[in-house]
């Protein structure tokens, strides 16, 4: 398979449905709708919801039919994106190299497109209800999947501990748990969606959530890596190579991208893609 | 009916229903849900939910089918206000008397606060999947209503005009959507979730609808007007006795509440709570 085709088509395809069903910029109040835009069309190279088009398309599903969810997924994403970068959150001016949200909109319209981009994340899993092959229950269960990995126990409890980071009493513990929660959580629920959406068999929902806990730690143990080769770290915050050295930090993510690969096996080599990801994952740059 | 009593028993029950379905405060990371007990319990008259329960027992439902979804209500409302207290919106310091989230807890847990407590609202709903006698379908209309009611055409874009309150080509037109979006919505949403679990008609619906946007507006401006004599009203912001007087924003919420009660009729008897309700809104102090 061309791995970068795929990758593509797919950005693609994601890019377009994001722009057909977001409000559009100018409806009123044009503000926050421009605002929206803007953080959805800033540059993200769509990992998360190429995701779940590709694991729905491993079960068997058409692709068409997951678009919504896909979208979904993205703009939760984005959402926590936003919030993350407001001066109270992490204080950054820059995201992928453009002026954040709050820069250029101002804090109280970013924290409101943030909102309205979660609020917007849960319309387009309501989507769904307009596909006939889409069964009510399935979409309870994307519901569940959805407000499960932004909830205290994931995404919102990650980043309560990304910002306060105490009582560490073992430091890899606590690492792995924030890694899980901050990152690991909304990309697991993006190959989860996939599975949900194509009514996988709950032994393949096991193995694709236990492939995407393990990409999803890889990938932020990565990330960190890579800020830390480029010195962006933020050295007010303790990451995996900051504690445990950039070896041992690459020899634990490469285990867990072969932990991960292990858990495809029982799709033979229909999970061509699914592979290829893990090592993308480990050897992208920025 | 003994009107009161009506309103502390179903205060009652909507708080026993909080406190139970809220993550537990000492549940990891705690302060998280520390700041959601607050402010979920800081005081509210849990006016929304009591609607959502009033008009689903008027529809002849029982009301403990109609708990989750209420809470769902309350915290979407407790959501807002704690977003809205932020420094970068209307930056208050207090809330109810007490003070505001983000003075207890700091503005990155207060942020987050609020966006755990939309995504529980979320939860909520789907509760009610535990609940045999309502329908799939019925949930997904629960989660259209209640996603339609925050959104940018509605709750989230009423915050955005609060906030820039600019281009009032005509200021009635104008505070008239800002109401409508700002308070009104989740009002008339509190209401139209009640007959939506009751499986009301579609006549039913209307009539609340129209019911609902009335003591929606009617209770907005009633707002205005007592912090106007109260000498609490924040004079960088337009508001509907500061532009027309007292004594006109008195008249208009008396013809709205005169409204709202005809639009009750089709229930004949039967709507006494909500003909109450109505009144209360316009005779109501702090």
């Amino acid at each position: 398979m061309d791995f970068k085709k795929y990758l593509n088509d797919k950005k693609s395809l994601i890019d377009q449905e994001l722009d057909l069903y977001l409000p559009m910029e100018d409806a009123d109040p044009s503000i926050i709708h421009k605002a929206m835009h803007y953080s959805v069309f800033s540059g993200g190279k769509r990992i998360r919801p190429i995701l779940t088009l590709a694991t729905a398309e491993l079960l068997g599903m058409d692709i068409k039919n997951a678009l919504h969810t896909a979208c979904g997924i993205e703009l939760i994403h984005t959402f926590s994106l936003i919030h993350d970068d407001l001066p109270c959150m992490d204080d950054d001016d820059f995201r992928r190299g453009k002026p954040s949200c709050h820069k250029v909109y101002g804090e109280a319209i970013a924290l409101l497109a943030g909102d309205a981009l979660l609020v917007h994340a849960y319309k387009m899993i309501l989507k769904n209800t307009e596909i006939k092959k889409i069964k009510k229950n399935t979409i309870l269960n994307l519901f569940d999947e959805m407000t499960r990995c932004v909830d205290t126990e994931n995404m919102l409890g990650g980043q309560v501990k990304d910002i306060i980071q105490e009582k560490m009493e073992d430091k890899k513990v606590f690492l792995c748990n924030l890694y899980k929660q901050k990152t690991s959580a909304l990309i697991c629920a993006s190959i989860r969606a996939g599975a949900i959406l194509a009514e996988a068999k709950k032994k393949e929902i096991k193995a694709l959530t236990k492939y995407g806990e393990c990409i999803g730690l890889a990938f932020q143990i990565t990330d960190d890596i890579l800020d830390m080769m480029q010195d962006q770290r933020n050295k007010n915050k303790i990451t995996y190579p900051g504690e445990f050295g950039l070896k041992t930090a690459k020899i634990d993510s490469e285990e867990l991208i072969k932990e991960a690969k292990g858990a495809l096996k029982i799709f033979n080599d229909k999970a061509d893609f699914l592979y290829e990801f893990a090592d993308y994952i480990f050897l992208r740059q920025r």
